[in-house]
């Protein structure tokens, strides 16, 4: 590792401050205010019995999740999407990439046939709200899940979740790998990677983009290092969270 | 004023307790986090110089105002507006609700050219979020204007704000007219009103509905005398945050 | 009253004048095409048996509204809202006003499991479009209960409509409180306000803003009084029309 | 020409009753209200300075027109097409029709780059609305014409119409060719045509369409024979209408 | 017949080199690749079991279809109907204009409580292109009901098409009526039909629109009598293309 | 490497049969019909002169793409999402893949304020869809650039493309990485990866998504060996092709 001084004084494999405020809200059946530095993402699940008509009589739940940004979470304000009466491409792709996340750790079959919708909403952005969203939503969802079995909506003995799951960004700066890009490293990374990790260290998602320059194996093999180790400080976040009384 | 007892012990002209969080966000040049009781709205105040085309060169700026739900600050989920593809007719009628609100403090001309839009996303809702979205976004508004004046895009002198506004909802249930209803008193009131009222005592609006019974002059004059009542106290609330330091 | 002399030559409190034509449509169950002065609404209601679904099995009916301007309705045209793909504010807000309105003074338990859908499209617009729906609604409303009734969709010896309703707009021009504003004294005034009154005499309404000077009790309290008076007279011509042979 | 009952009584080359209000809008440069029998169509003409901006700079105007049905126009209620967010083919394709009819009399050269927009809105439907739409069109169109010459908008010698144009339906029921079909008969027929044809009796569109079975050319010939002389009363009656004084 | 020359050497009553690829898709019940010159559209059949709610009991089933056009198929580059978010006038026109003529040559009650969609895409368009639609769908149509009677979705011995149908475009350039227009001529054409003939000779559609001067009686039956003799030729070419083993 | 039989015959490491047909389209400046197997997509590259509004005057041009299926490309239809009136979130998802893969070897300084739009169509689906969408993009996209550079629109020295672009799906299959998925294989894949790799076998872009059980690094390893050699089988396959005279 290099003698790289970043913005903010981190070392390249440091994580920003990562804070995880479980039960924000009083009106969600789980949640979390996570905050990865200034990135500041409210997630919400909510349970509700029964799951959507393609999935009826199955026996099995359904898990999915929705992110948006307020329209001044950003540094410049960006027109609502309910304004525009459409949704970006970027938003649809994050929505469905922190559903994936999610379903990978879940047994729906234990879950039975209930649904649970993840709200991300990003209140604050400074880089990483994906990976901050994926991280707080385990969170929520655990809490979700809980709940669901307090009030036997789930069997007391189902196992819905096999493992936890996080995610981190990483990235290539000036030809060095970073962990965690804050927005100013994002905008200048030739690499941008977003990795999603299970508690048990396998890896569930591996999105890598060239931004500037073509990268290759050594490089990617890097970037899969730091990231699989920022998973797994976040994880352990995680297991503290939710090991509190609540 | 009869014994009333409300459901959270209050005194039928008790607001619930009122917080405002001043400067919550990082990125606008405004905001504030404002609370009555569990109703919880983050107003953001973007300063943006030039207006709309349709103002253009007159030698006025602008304000604005949109007003949002998060898919999950109700007790259950809604689709969001983005996601249906239009906004709902609540939604657009708050929205113009707050512009004007908020306009009718605001010397256009002292403003100069500029635009400042306010955002009001209601985190968490329990009734009262359009008048606690106005309390909140007049703090934002003040703050943005602040900014732009240290930095010269308004002048030094100019009265921007020759007076304050808040606003608070009142309405009658069971034939006893109260303040600040919790969503609990709101589905049961008769008659549902909300004032919006400047810092010196003056009416900007007032929106009263018969929701059940009709309602006569007597109780129209006693609800609005418990909702000028309330926006005093919001008033004095306003000016003490504001005269803090930041 | 002071000697002000309007654009039209009326006394301050003097409405335009105001004909009810009902029965207009061939095709509606009830029908009206009220005009306030140049302002026309063709005011049809669509009588269908059932509920929408969120009201099924509760014994009850349903009334709602819908309002809309033709493009050519004002002195310049404006795109239609079906062509820009979307309602705008304005229409959301005053299709809720006059479904409010009308609800007020109809027992849906009488009424049966039906649903009346009131359609007011202005035809003509000079100021007050939406008070005239209110009040052209209801003998559209009256006449279809009405047709209802002798076809045994709704008991013979049922009272849905307990009270009779009408609405009126008042204001404010260079600080004088005016009824009935044309679209010239419109854009002038200072306070503009929309009352909704029962036959009785009882508001279901009130919706007072401050488009220029905030405004204070006493203002308030005149307007109000002119705005019962007018719709105790527009009552009477409800009544007059209603009582007719068809 | 056999001895076909109608249900209305008229004989099959007889037009319903037609009738044109000239005028009937204050607020548009021209307007006609007209009457096929139940048939009522409001058509407005928008005079403005100025052309879209494909056309800017070519010396040339532009004449369009937009159908809309008010949605309780039919026999049962049609949602608005505002509320659905789209626009159907059906008003897509009459829009279109109505358009090219009246460019077809029109010297676009002789209009000066000014625009005419004509809103045809049907109020009261029964059978024949979009031929009843291009008849008062016309009407509309040359009294928004005239004003634009009065305000020397258009050259005082530019012959801006060079034609008149009318437009009628014309069917086969029960193996039988009529003028002017009426909904209860417009629903029964096999073949259904409607034709467009200017004051000196030249085609400016035909279309025919076999809803039931196929048709041959001597079929046709005889709707077309039809259709030319119902055009034919069709102008006489508009040049009554435009020779009265306004 | 004069003695003109096309710009590709054609004569005035010789139609374009017409193929049809049937089953060029080795996804859909039927499918044709069809091409008149450079005009080319995919046409495919989805057979479905079950018809539209509307529909159902009825012993009825239903064939529709939808017409697009790809972005690059044409000389300069069209944004997509998806991005915009809506679907132009002129593309619902031609999608009900080539369901209609298909449905005229089908028997719904012999193709029982089944659904056909057509889908006809044009790929490249050189003028024509509906008219192209309509002679490869129906090759795609008659492919997919050959289907549904293989797996006994339809009666064996049902008769679902009882006539073949074809489709051409037919016009008048500087004076000269001509068949199967191309790009070039049909912007200049004066006159512009599409006829839409069965292999009986019947009409299904005729549809003629004067683009520059009207028409007169004369020009319209040699225009007529171009188009059924062309379609002739496309019957006898769609029926050895079907004769085909496959 | 095991002994595994794939349902078509192929080793685990073989591509389907690949064909470009270059120039497929009359009216695109580039075109290519890629076909990966069943997988048929037609790509054309329209060139315009000028950037988008916010490149203006950068000296840089653009390169951007849209991904899209016509409804029957698959074994069931989809609805047409110019008919649901938005896009979904996987086209979104899609065209933003392509357009990065393609802009990632080109030099927009080079290409100057041109912009090319590459449109990707499904004509026919069998896995792997957006692969074959990029590898075919490329060779229109390359033939779009040499237009300009004939026509002068691009320096005649000016190196647009620095390098060329593939790309391949990859996936694990009963434990076993295999390369070029079709649709069979897709839907029981338990992880599925799309590799973008430059013509030197740089990456551009890794995307892997476990579908089923998380993988670990080795396997993560053994897939993108397998797609940096199927990529570079490509690049020879587009190499051979674009060497073509035209």
């Amino acid at each position: 590792m290099t003698d790289i001084t970043r913005a903010d004084g981190r070392a390249v494999d440091q994580l920003r401050e990562v804070t995880i405020e479980r039960g924000w809200s009083a009106q969600a059946e789980g949640s979390a205010l996570v905050s990865f530095g200034k990135t500041r993402v409210l997630c919400t699940a909510s349970f509700t019995g029964g799951v959507p008509r393609w999935l009826t009589g199955k026996g099995k739940g359904w898990v999915t999740a929705e992110y948006a940004m307020l329209p001044r979470a950003t540094n410049t304000r960006n027109d609502r999407e309910s304004v525009k009466g459409r949704i970006g491409g970027r938003t649809h792709e994050i929505s469905r990439l922190v559903g994936r996340a999610l379903r990978a750790v879940v047994d729906t079959k234990a879950l039975g046939e209930n649904t649970i919708v993840i709200d991300c909403d990003v209140l604050q952005a400074d880089g990483g709200t994906r990976t901050a969203a994926i991280t707080g939503a385990y969170v929520a969802l655990a809490d979700a899940i809980a709940w669901g079995r307090e009030r036997k909506f789930i069997g007391q003995k189902a196992t819905v979740l096999f493992d936890s799951v996080a995610a981190v960004s990483v990235g290539i700066i000036d030809g060095e790998p970073m962990l965690d890009l804050a927005y100013v490293e994002d905008v200048r990374a030739e690499t941008d990677m977003n990795v999603v990790v299970t508690g048990r260290g396998l890896f569930v998602e591996v999105q890598g983009t060239a931004e500037g320059a073509p990268f290759d194996k050594s490089e990617l093999d890097r970037l899969l290092e730091l990231g699989v180790n920022g998973c797994a400080q976040l994880r352990d976040i995680q297991t503290t969270v939710l090991a509190a009384q609540q």
